[in-house]
């Protein structure tokens, strides 16, 4: 669909390998028409991977050590990825497990889903909690430079409130499994 | 600076409203050569404004409903927005608040930073916590379409765990803020 003189529309500015580009005329609940620009996101996974049984007084998490171009440097993060064409977000949350990791998880619950950043994309991630894992090889893309770390979520909150976390989603996985699942 | 054969570089590809997007050929730490698409962003400034003195068992957040067109419909959110060219982000932040609800504050401290999603944006939002409020008049933009909630922090948790507030920075910063800050 391209936009026609002020008739609501979409137009693709840029089709790209991770994300495509649309300027979208569009008329708000107010009334006003506005082109926005949105990057179109296929949607992600994140999975939040606990090593210990659920019952322990301070599982140990399974975090990432990953290698941000756009952060110019290493971020810790929960492993995450797109969710490729018609993929279930859970069969993408294990996928992406055992690719980053080598994880395999024998049991997968959703925490919450989350909108990164809506101001300016549709992007949405979708936010999994791994336990009774298991350990196998990994798969990781040629562009993917990360570590694993073992880390307790005690120490993974003290990261949060030290500004060493600062991968948003991460984050919100840490304190969100903190506050309502009681794995701390 | 252009890209020249594989040598590396920026090429901006698209220059927009709001943002703009480049793509970098990058030398990645393990010797990768990749072409990496991301959305450069001025960085931006987000608040959580507190009603109640800092003391109170279950202080009041002034929360606002804000309507995403990249939601498709109304999104529980903080006050944000980007920063303009050479703004301080704490300046930012009480700029935001004023405009978006009327709320001047009296006090305002960092609480933390994060990248929103470094797959593609270096886009980085630094929060802060406002107190000490008092009223005056809003200044929306034309296509900014929201409403101004008082919400009790206990109220805004559970709309976390009832997945009913779904921007990332909200829940993180409210998370955040009701662990470390004894704001609960």
């Amino acid at each position: 669909m391209s936009t026609s003189g002020d008739l609501p529309g979409t137009r693709r500015v840029y089709t790209g390998r991770v994300i495509n580009l649309d300027v979208d005329r569009v008329v708000l609940p107010n009334g006003t028409t506005a082109d926005l620009e949105i990057i179109r996101h296929p949607g992600a996974s994140a999975i939040v991977p606990i090593l210990s049984d659920a019952e322990a007084s301070d599982p140990t998490l399974v975090l990432i050590r990953q290698y941000r171009h756009a952060a110019a440097g290493y971020l810790y993060e929960i492993p995450a990825g797109r969710l490729n064409d018609g993929e279930d977000p859970a069969q993408c949350a294990v996928r992406e497990l055992a690719e980053e990791t080598g994880y395999r998880a024998g049991r997968v619950e959703h925490l919450f889903s989350m909108f990164t950043t809506p101001g300016f994309t549709d992007e949405r991630i979708h936010v999994f909690l791994a336990s009774g894992l298991s350990e196998g090889p990994t798969a990781h893309e040629a562009d993917e430079i990360l570590k694993v770390e073992q880390v307790p979520v005690s120490r993974a909150l003290a990261l949060i409130e030290g500004g060493e976390i600062q991968d948003a989603k991460t984050a919100l996985s840490i304190l969100y499994l903190a506050r309502y699942s009681r794995h701390e």
